[in-house]
């Protein structure tokens, strides 16, 4: 049936062979061919007739056709195959292909193919999930009047110059708003430190991309941000990953790996940590910057969740107890407003400020103007501090649905973490059940987390898992985490049920 | 009077020696000094009392105060000059002096302390020049009211969606409006094939990571964008200029090249050029495309100013001509609409767009979703095509303004272009006369443009200029090229005497 119709096609074709032409038959009609396969009219697999049928119908000689098509077939537009005969295999303008980029891919490129991060993602694409999987704020807390109200007003009174360049370290004005309210973390800073961002993911790559050389090795906490990760390691570093407890990363650890090698960078997030919700504490705070000063390791701490704290005074940034300008201070509105606008900010020392914005100049000139102005007036008016309060009540009470449901569902050999701010619950499962296991069923039951070993450079944390606490409502929170219960359960079981067979199995046959 | 104060600042600190102490005296009191100035009291600068001073205050042995001035020397806290007594280093924590970010760079950091594209601006800092520098649209014509009455629509209609997050690639409903947008230039694309950028510079970044390795050898036009050059040198990679003439580049030089190099990437903007406003024939467009074929080069296209046509239809994309997916089509709204919103778009071939899209995500997650929106609805409400036919009307006008001043008013010897589209004019000095050289004087007069060198990867182009005829009003273009005209005469009447001067000069003494 496919031959009858592209049959038809050649057909339609209307070829027509100037018999008085000085160019030969063959070349008239392997040229019009190819026309038609280059216009898009003859598509890759399309059949064309057989010789001695086309030879016919044009009432040419066979040798003709069998020259045009060899023709075709040399320039690679046709190929023929025993039994199926002769198809048109491309539209490629001189090859038999198309052009192939997986084979010109600079090292970054490769390491984008399968990126680490969509690991998880194809399993987590359902939209009636209890969503614990996320890293995003409460929607419903996004104040979207306020800010809806604020571009109105920055369209009306800045009028045109909203549509103009700006400098690519960012607005001053915008500049000074964000240096009042890192001194809320007891960051001092000046405008000429800060540089602004399309969200905090492009001061990992800024950095990224001014530090890294492939195979520079780069601390991070074990586990860590993936977002991080994939970055470090497109720029083709190598992850040192340095374990966590309670008090934040083991900086003895640290010290220990110092003095056997010398990374080119530091990543840690201090405060409310990704994935585990941990801070470190003060003494390691000290000891950290201590410790890269006298390596000279620069350090890059991510504070994107350091205004977010739910109980007592959270420990001053490590940017604020450094006084050799070796740390530089991250930060982002996804955590704390909303994350589509796309807006971050680093404090940098000011020797190189100019570096890190030539290369926010050389990578996309700068953030969007009005964007820019809009979170001026935001902060300005003082709407940003209103706002956490109330976040921070809601993000408190959901906090507790979770660890109050864990408590009370959890099975045996659970445990987790209640952390002090931030978004994150970290939990471990009984022996050795896997979290990628438990989410499968999980996802079965509608309900997500993360499972841990993404967010490990060397891909441990098997029995691991991220909870947020953030995105989903109370109530549904309560019933994912029963259900997360139930399905831990059962996996207890179904895993003792089938240790037992394995056992047996093993039962050598006397 | 410097010791005196700083002698006060040490008394102010009260600095308490406990006698009955473990702790030796000496170490007390260098810990105590350590203390102020880590904590910033005792600023870099900063004199020390001298040992025998500062031990008669104390009431302590000299060699007390000689042991803790060692102590903080070897800390590297102070320093001992012969003749301006002991100074405070710096507040470093560990180390003398604060941490020196110039050691740790990359590759691409190194290229960045001095970037080429700041190498002329400068000189062009002042506000009150008739500026032909630039590369801007004219301010008066952006549709400042349709664009803030559309991102009124967005906020009141979208609501909450437009605070959220999106997907790295861009708004489908955006990359469909942007597929239909880029038909007007015979390009067929899907929205699969497209990514949303933060304005073109980011489409350069991209491809320029995905691609390049250090070494790497990148075919650009010569002249072509500083934006590109930087990118691509940031890179590592090394440029390849091929001149341009008429037609636009001499794509039979591009030839013998590529029998020799092997590039990772032909960079071109073959329509409108900047700086030149030179167009490509068909002729060359096709013959370029079979070179990228046969020799498996992958073409950057960058069409900035290819909707800006003044006259005759526009030669059609590489990418519309381009049958093996080996040309990437770039553009922005920048030159056709404003700058400061920061909006772009590439079409790439399919089976590269999943792995744009993850560089994309890895840089900065995604673009602004408002803007995306409004920039959605703008575009689907054809305002942009409106807008395009009231802009090329003033720029053709604003063109003939700069020409018809050059005709009468040049002084043999200078020669310039007349481009169908686009923002620029490209002149030529008559003889040696250095661009830079006029630039340096006709700032003086208030009147700039770009001297040609920063366009040449080589470093040509010593006699060109870069005159840019959208930015400034018609008005101001004319009296800026008449103005022009006559520092040229002056240069030139100024150069014909020092000829003469230095004729002289190198006569033979008989």
């Amino acid at each position: 049936m496919a031959i009858r119709s592209n049959w038809r096609v050649i057909m339609n074709l209307n070829i027509e062979l100037d018999r008085q032409a000085k160019k030969p038959l063959y070349l008239q009609l392997s040229e019009q061919i190819t026309r038609e396969i280059l216009s898009g009219s003859l598509k890759e697999g399309a059949r064309l007739p057989a010789e001695r049928k086309l030879a016919g119908l044009l009432g040419v000689n066979r040798s003709t056709v069998i020259n045009a098509y060899r023709e075709l077939e040399a320039g690679g537009y046709i190929v023929s195959h025993v039994g199926r005969g002769t198809e048109v295999v491309g539209r490629a303008g001189e090859k038999t292909d198309g052009f192939s980029w997986n084979e010109v891919l600079s090292g970054q490129g490769e390491s984008l193919i399968n990126p680490y991060s969509t690991a998880m993602s194809e399993l987590l694409r359902q939209r009636d999930l209890v969503a614990m999987d996320s890293g995003i704020a409460d929607p419903e807390l996004y104040p979207f009047r306020d800010l809806a109200q604020i571009f109105r007003e920055v369209l009306s009174a800045e009028g045109k110059t909203v549509l103009q360049h700006n400098c690519p370290q960012g607005l001053t004005s915008l500049r000074e708003s964000l240096a009042e309210l890192i001194s809320l973390r007891d960051c001092e800073a000046s405008p000429e430190n800060l540089i602004v961002l399309n969200g905090s993911q492009q001061g990992l790559d800024l950095i990224a991309r001014l530090l890294l050389e492939p195979g520079d090795a780069v601390i991070t906490e074990q586990p860590t941000f993936l977002g991080a990760i994939d970055i470090f390691r497109s720029y083709g570093a190598k992850l040192i990953g340095i374990p966590l407890d309670g008090e934040g990363m083991m900086v003895d650890r640290l010290e220990r790996v110092l003095s056997r090698v010398r990374p080119k960078l530091i990543y840690t997030i201090p405060t409310f940590q990704n994935p585990s919700g941990v801070t470190m504490s003060i003494e390691r705070r000290r000891h950290l910057i201590d410790l890269a000063c006298r390596y000279r390791v620069p350090v890059l701490e991510d504070d994107a969740y350091g205004l977010l704290n739910y109980g007592s005074p959270t420990p001053p940034p490590l940017a604020s107890m450094d006084k050799s300008g070796i740390v530089i201070y991250l930060c982002t509105l996804s955590k704390i407003l909303c994350p589509g606008l796309r807006l971050g900010w680093m404090a940098v020392p000011p020797e190189f400020a100019r570096i890190v914005s030539a290369a926010k100049q050389l990578t996309d000139l700068h953030t969007n103007n009005l964007l820019q102005r809009a979170i001026d007036l935001y902060l300005r008016k003082g709407l940003l501090q209103q706002h956490l309060e109330g976040v921070k009540q809601t993000y408190i009470l959901k906090r507790d649905t979770m660890l109050k449901t864990f408590e009370e569902y959890a099975p045996g050999g659970v445990s987790w973490n209640r952390p002090e701010g931030g978004f994150y619950i970290w939990a471990s499962l009984p022996g050795a059940m896997s979290s990628v296991n438990l989410l499968q069923e999980a996802v079965k039951k509608k309900v997500s987390f993360v499972a841990g070993p993404v967010f490990y450079p060397n891909g441990e944390g098997a029995n691991m898992l991220r909870l947020n606490f953030t995105h989903a409502p109370a109530g549904a929170i309560k019933h994912g985490i029963k259900t997360l219960c139930v399905v831990i359960r059962e996996l207890q079981e179904r895993n003792s049920r089938a240790g037992t067979v394995s056992r047996r199995e093993f039962i050598p046959i006397v």
